[in-house]
């Protein structure tokens, strides 16, 4: 199970994300990043890549794209808010 | 090339589509239907299919997916607005 990030977790997790481009979400406990590609096929490849790992961890992003462009938003809607996993899949979808 | 829909070809193009489901956006001379899936995996291969379409056809979507769901929006940024591109697009989606 998962649970929501500690005040100590938040500072030592998310910090090497803000530095990769992800920012909170106004109003939310999330955390979003707009990802730009060179085609269509590039990003819709990243996304294929990404979904396999969103399923096998059962944790699956809130994505929107539009030709090369990605915008994706992490929560996790069992804790409302933040968890380890989100801090997971961000750097996964960073490294893929 | 694609060309903005006449007032016939709308008739006779959307009548269809809105009885599937499909509906003018507010404010934009677009279209949009959210489809729903029992699953991510089937979300997800749904949107890897209409994908490989979209690019033959060199016509793409903005669609928003959380877990079994996509949110699709047609319209041809060309002529801003709707084509008959869109209607074909709109078709294969609900097909697949």
């Amino acid at each position: 199970m998962s649970e929501k990030l500690s005040d100590a977790a938040r500072d030592a997790m998310l910090g090497p994300l803000f530095e990769t481009g992800w920012e909170m979400v106004d109003g939310r406990d999330a955390i979003r990043k707009t990802f730009k590609f060179d085609s269509f096929i590039s990003a819709m490849g990243w996304m294929t890549q990404a979904a396999i790992w969103a399923e096998k961890w059962n944790h699956h992003p809130e994505w929107f794209n539009v030709y090369s462009k990605v915008d994706v938003v992490l929560t996790t809607h069992d804790v409302a808010g933040l968890s380890a996993l989100d801090v997971k899949l961000a750097r996964k979808m960073d490294s893929i």
